[in-house]
């Protein structure tokens, strides 16, 4: 399994899809581009931002937002209010508990099913 | 937090770094140089390998060993032996739930305890 060929299956952005599944934890692949995403919050579980490739904008409440790059990382922990956008195509891990809904409690037009997150990859 | 500017502190190889905690995992990398890495297995946990970069040899019980490149990432699930190599060096991304032991219940030279893992990077 290569993470270079998953991508090439994936075709919306904010659409993330789970390669692997280790314990309680999902490990999910995304494409990221606009800013969609509204704000949103995890109330218990942390999630794991890893940049595979581009540029995102990270912002998490109480902070000033940043600019992430190729191999930067970055965890959000649970309970902190957060958003992602960027400008061109990026591509992300992110690992998160199985119980974590990718837009938290905020119900948006880009909100996908864990049924969905599960379908496509493999 | 930029995972190369990590790998520059690493200075032995098979010396697991823990990155980041997600919930009950944790996130860690590791370079892997040589076959010292003893048969082993983890019994109640699964255990994610991603190559960051290089080539690694990978050996699950019951199945031939086949080589992963930059990109792959293969998942080892609880109670299957297996046992990693590398003949250049490799750089590697581990997930792993929080009680598991990097070399199982084998314990050889290059084991190190998970304080040990969570020291060096931050």
């Amino acid at each position: 399994m290569n993470i270079k060929d998953d991508f090439q299956k994936i075709k919306e952005y904010f659409s993330p899809k789970v390669i692997g599944e280790v314990n309680d934890s999902y490990i999910k692949i995304a494409k990221i581009k606009g800013d969609e995403l509204p704000w949103h919050v995890h109330k218990n579980e942390d999630e794991f931002f890893y940049i595979l490739e581009g540029k995102l904008f990270m912002e998490v409440e109480h902070k000033k937002g940043f600019l992430m790059q190729t191999g930067d990382y970055h965890l959000v922990k649970k309970g902190m209010k957060h958003r992602i956008s960027s400008k061109e195509e990026c591509k992300i891990m992110l690992i998160e508990h199985k119980d974590t809904a990718h837009t938290g409690e905020v119900k948006s037009k880009i909100t996908r099913s864990i049924k969905d997150q599960l379908q496509g990859i493999s």
